[in-house]
């Protein structure tokens, strides 16, 4: 049920604060890890922000491929987007055995556009090209990209929208508490606009 | 049930991703506005940036000032909060007549540390000073900031951890789906680390 999702509302599949499973590739090597930190910046041109600390396998692979995808999982794949957070990919690469997708049995697919490895089981899929900043990138590990794919499983995104239903509860996001302790949304409800005294 | 929340788990107080008010104060002028993009960057020291665009009344105060604060709001203030994200407080302040606390009935109390305007039925509240990257600010309307006070209703946060459960469904934190309407983590579970192949 992926379906592409206009750039123009690629901001909307993070702007509820969903914890996010980050792959990269360069040269062959690939990896993913789960962040918790990552946020949009701009509706148009799409750009967000991500931190990816500098110790990670993954920001090696990120500055040297100037890109990276951000991946949304969901409670299907909750000790999964755990695990992926809780074990380095370099020391699988310092083995020379098989990488993190490998080890833990992730699937993976091709992005449309830059052909990174997105993982099989999310709900939504953002490729993004790194902006190179690098005074932000070394103060604060925080990478800025401009998103160029954007795809959504239609089951529970549609119209530009997450629709969290009941029928649907296996597909909502996740959001990180610390400790591997994570929440998700439950029904959604549209706020009413108050009238000033 | 206000407590003061150790610095060191600052961050867990936005991690999971909650929509913010963001709190403002410079020469008597003071200002409350929705933004729904914030993250930690840092954990110690803590360390987080928010999309402040640079149009806003908000954005004004926070370069005067160099500072602002980040206060958490919950299903019980759902309405104000989409209400203090839908109008300007520039609007109010070129009128000369009150701001947007006193149009919308919001109650106030002073930060500890430095004197903003922290809002009455949040759940958290994060006092940070501005750290200054113009062009970050200029470039993305990111701003960075460290946190120096931060504290929390203790009745949903305890322990350096949010505790969302049915009992306190009213003080759970709100998640922007975009268009008004917000979505709000229900229980959380523990995940569990899957063994590699």
């Amino acid at each position: 049920m992926k379906k592409p999702v206009d750039l123009a509302h690629a901001c909307r599949l993070i702007n509820h604060g969903p914890t996010v499973l980050v792959t990269s590739e360069f040269e062959g090597r690939r990896n993913v890890m789960a962040a918790a930190w990552s946020m949009p910046v701009e509706f148009v041109p799409p750009r967000v922000a991500v931190v990816i600390d500098k110790r990670t396998y993954t920001r090696e692979l990120v500055m040297a491929s100037g890109s990276f995808a951000l991946c949304i999982p969901c409670r299907d794949i909750l000790d999964a987007t755990y695990t992926v957070g809780s074990v380095s990919g370099r020391d699988y690469a310092d083995d020379g055995g098989p990488d993190k997708f490998e080890r833990h049995g992730i699937a993976r697919f091709e992005g449309p556009v830059l052909g990174l490895p997105l993982v099989e089981g999310c709900v939504a899929w953002l490729e993004c090209r790194l902006i190179p900043e690098r005074h932000t990138e070394d103060a604060y590990d925080t990478c800025f990209a401009e998103v160029v794919s954007a795809q959504a499983d239609a089951r529970v995104f549609a119209g530009g929208r997450w629709s969290f239903r009941d029928d649907n509860m296996a597909l909502h996001t996740l959001h990180h508490l610390g400790g591997g302790n994570f929440a998700w949304p439950g029904k959604s409800v549209q706020a009413k606009l108050l009238a000033a005294r």
